[in-house]
């Protein structure tokens, strides 16, 4: 696995079970995966400096990120690496105004969306939606600016509400050389999110549609399956999440995030890797996701992706001011003996997802208000 | 974690989660720990060479085996190591005649036995059990002869029909410096084992009492909890753990194997550390038993050892003659996509344990049947 992030460290700890040879490429043999792994090889996981040696003493080549460029895994595929996403699939993670053409092409409901250059194509197209009615009816302002590459978390979105806001983040992104896209921003009910692992062979197993509460552009908590989602609109992002592993060529965990609307269900984002939308599923399904994303890359059979209880509520933990953590951690453990804990090993810095908290149940209700609760302490929140 | 074995392997494999560093001094960087884990030493695992300096390393020492002589324990703990479980509880695991002695001595119901070091005494002890009636009535001969010290999976264990079966095991025990001692075989309807976590401050987490199936003195599934065992006998089971547990001090996982007898439950053997009848428990429990003892040595709060399913069962993969297990286990994944397969990473040997599998549901005859073939399989044997 190239990257070394806590994916990796999730991936390693499933591929445990498996009994086959990990090994990580980490940029730092302080990252979360170089930690506990058996085969650590520190280098650069993003260019093609240490990569082509990598790729020659594995299998097979996945990866915990999207930051591997392009022509680089070109290289890797004509040395004969077998590289799982291929360079082909992974591209359309990699590039959003690549995905969002795919997408439109696949009929495949999205935001409306065009590529943008000036503050007037911004101009014009928030103009435009104020005039188009339906789905995107209601305020033409504010629109959604997105980085086309490199974004995560939050990072590369922003929500402009005039020519002006445009403006600047248009001039801040020509500096950097990152092309934009402009969307309409969809007035939708709530976010969900549902991951379909495929094989080489094209088996598929698509897990149940989650609900995702975001903040700042970060992921905070997940229930899953989502509370109360009617049944027409999860068989349809569940049908989404298949057409588009077969049509993008997917192997490997893909996890779609879409936006739940009054009518229906619309793609918002794409990643092919395991995703923080899936992490309750260590605690909450027959398969984890990343014991998954393992069988798929290596080829093996599926797992079930049935749940294990009614419902499963997973809160990310953030650092907060305070780094010690572990300090903390006691007290959750001893207030909620159903709480797993999941740490990184990172160092704590604020705002930086460190690890995250998982409880299952009957009461999603009750389950969010404990994940919340231990996510909130472990952060040193004040009470 | 001293010793680098499977036990070792899935601890590390928990620990991952904890996000605490896990440390194992492994005998060698082929064994199953080695070759999974971040932080490797390798050296004597069983004498006083290495220890000293990897007990400085660690902030708590614990074992994946008994095989530390009480003597280098004791040095361990007196150059200030924290050595959990401790020597004193550990003396207990290490030497059957101090377990029985100390089991007698709590009134612990446990099979009528003496120390022997003569066929003579064997005799003796097989004619008295044809006059002692109740539980031990029955056939005086066979009797069973168990060496104190360092047996395991059936090693170590000789039921003999007669004097002269008794004096060959005696001799034999003689010439390598065994002490011995000699059971009852007790008419057991079937075995049962229990586990309870118990930390340094005296908190107690008990799992549901199983079902263990052994065959040649390996423990070859495990159903959990033990279908159809009385209300009465599970409870005297479980408060026998948790009796057993403070009164020898222990710190981590205790496992009490027993037997089912018509009126009751009889202690056979102990073990500190995880065990064999707990693996099911990381598929089927809240806290597995692997995190569970983690929780125990570093003195955390512990887990809920509730189950996640109405029943779990397991089944250990034995190596058979054809090693090509990996080749095997594509059948079993498609076979059965609900089975957890477990592998250690072991050389295949016939008889060794290479691994496991697990299946969770509610039909505990259909999961025995399903872990059953799968394991088989596995082992490659004739259909």
């Amino acid at each position: 696995m190239v990257g070394g992030g806590q994916l990796a460290r999730m991936t390693h700890q499933a591929g445990i079970a498996l009994g086959i040879d990990f090994r990580v490429l980490a940029g730092s043999a302080a990252d979360s995966a170089a930690l506990v792994s058996g085969s650590v090889h520190v280098g650069n996981d993003r260019g093609s400096a240490d990569l082509p040696a990598f790729a020659k003493s594995c299998d097979v080549l996945t990866f915990d990120h999207e930051h591997v460029p392009e022509p680089v895994l070109r290289e890797l595929e004509e040395a004969g690496a077998v590289v799982r996403p291929s360079r082909a699939a992974l591209r359309y993670a990699q590039d959003k105004l690549r995905m969002r053409t795919r997408v439109q092409e696949l009929a495949a409901p999205c935001p409306r969306w065009r590529p943008v250059t000036t503050p007037a194509h911004v101009e014009s197209f928030a103009e435009a939606g104020k005039a188009a009615g339906g789905r995107s009816a209601g305020p033409d302002w504010p629109v959604v600016l997105k980085a086309a590459r490199g974004g995560y978390d939050g990072k590369g979105v922003w929500i402009v509400h005039n020519a002006a806001e445009a403006r600047d983040v248009i001039d801040r992104a020509a500096a950097e050389e990152v092309p934009l896209l402009v969307e309409e921003k969809v007035a939708f009910r709530r976010e969900l999110a549902v991951q379909v692992a495929r094989s080489p062979y094209g088996q598929l197993a698509v897990y149940p549609v989650v609900e995702t509460v975001q903040r700042d552009g970060i992921c905070h908590e997940v229930i899953a399956p989502a509370p109360g989602l009617d049944e027409e609109k999860a068989t349809r992002a569940q049908e989404l999440a298949i057409e588009l592993a077969h049509a993008l060529d997917v192997v490997g965990m893909l996890a779609v995030e879409l936006f739940e609307t009054e009518d229906g269900v619309v793609v918002n984002e794409l990643a092919m890797r395991p995703h923080n939308s899936g992490h309750w599923t260590i605690d909450g399904a027959r398969t984890s996701q990343f014991e998954q994303h393992l069988r798929a890359v290596l080829d093996l059979p599926l797992g079930s992706p049935r749940t294990t209880a009614p419902y499963t509520v997973m809160a990310n933990v953030l650092g907060g001011e305070d780094p010690d953590v572990y300090g903390r951690y006691i007290h959750v453990m001893a207030k909620d003996p159903e709480l797993k804990v999941h740490f990184y090993g990172k160092e704590v810095r604020p705002g930086r997802k460190i690890g995250h908290v998982t409880v299952a149940g009957e009461d999603h209700g009750d389950l969010l208000a404990r994940a919340r609760d231990a996510a909130a302490y472990l952060k040193g929140d004040p009470r």
